[in-house]
């Protein structure tokens, strides 16, 4: 079977976000699905969306600040400047974390490690809501 | 149903690419799938698939600045020097971005955002015609 | 068809490990699948997969160099460090090179290019056996 979803997330600060249930209860076809996959693509180019850690809220505190003092908005090499200073590095983050996920699905649930959840990665200052297609395949 | 294609694209200078077009020409199957996914897996390890700005080049042409000042061809600590100095931070550059892509494709078309596009990411300074597989899934 | 798998891979040292031969050891059905797909997703946040170079050694030697330079131990911004200096950078490398990969199956195996090998890419100092899931589509 195939399903496919398009929906837009709740406007997030920049940061990293956990999203899991967001993601979930926006594709309920999911527990139809025995065997398969859920793919995500953020239709964005300023945002990502990553796996890692669901519990401890300063792991995303330092993803942050270490992508920050990696990608820096005031380099002086941008010449990609128009949109405001914190549009280019939300390029280079975008490139860097990717903006889509691929993941299992198992007797009608995610099938995730117990500390993974699935993140936003908001990479402007104002990214709005930001929207997302899921697209579910299985038996 | 299924498709697999495999095609090369046209050698392309150190940098980012947009190759959406090239791309969707190749898998002309693209137009009979309803709701599927195209998987894209560049075979080497000296370059990458990113999907981020397609109107913008100075969007193109920081990306490669950026990923130069962070992997830099003359850093002493590379042991891997053999195939010359671009080729060490190819590696490192290709495990950063990645090497594949999975898209979602809507009623016979790749469903991106307004401003998403394809890139080839060349970190070779004479990378050749890089191949690709293209394998397509849907109904 | 779909199948799918889950394993635990042999602890590795941290660094850049060839794993290839294990993974296709453990998705016997592989062989029954003319055209397709194989993803792969392991179930921690402080470890990663990667395609990259089969051969050189020194390739995930470097590899594991720059990534410990880019993603410092000792940085002082850290908050989360409640499991130990090796645990946050951790995050962050799973972070930058991703926790799955996807790749094409045709004739009845993984079509990679020549040079390329599955990594793990074990970020812990004692990470222990990692444990992957395999889902296989295809035709």
């Amino acid at each position: 079977m195939w399903a496919q979803r398009e929906f837009a997330l709740e406007p997030r600060s920049r940061g990293f976000h956990l999203i899991t249930r967001e993601v979930v209860a926006a594709v309920p076809e999911l527990d139809r699905v025995g065997t398969g996959l859920l793919h995500l693509l953020i239709l964005h180019t300023s945002a990502s969306l990553a796996l890692n850690e669901n519990a401890s809220p300063d792991v995303r505190v330092d993803l942050e600040s270490w992508f920050n003092e990696a990608v820096r908005v005031d380099a002086p090499r941008w010449r990609h400047t128009l949109e405001g200073p914190d549009d280019m590095p939300a390029h280079v983050k975008s490139v860097l974390i990717g903006p889509s996920l691929t993941l299992p699905v198992a007797s009608g649930s995610l099938r995730l490690g117990t500390w993974q959840g699935i993140y936003l990665c908001e990479h402007r200052d104002r990214g709005g809501a930001r929207r997302i297609v899921a697209t579910l395949s299985g038996e």
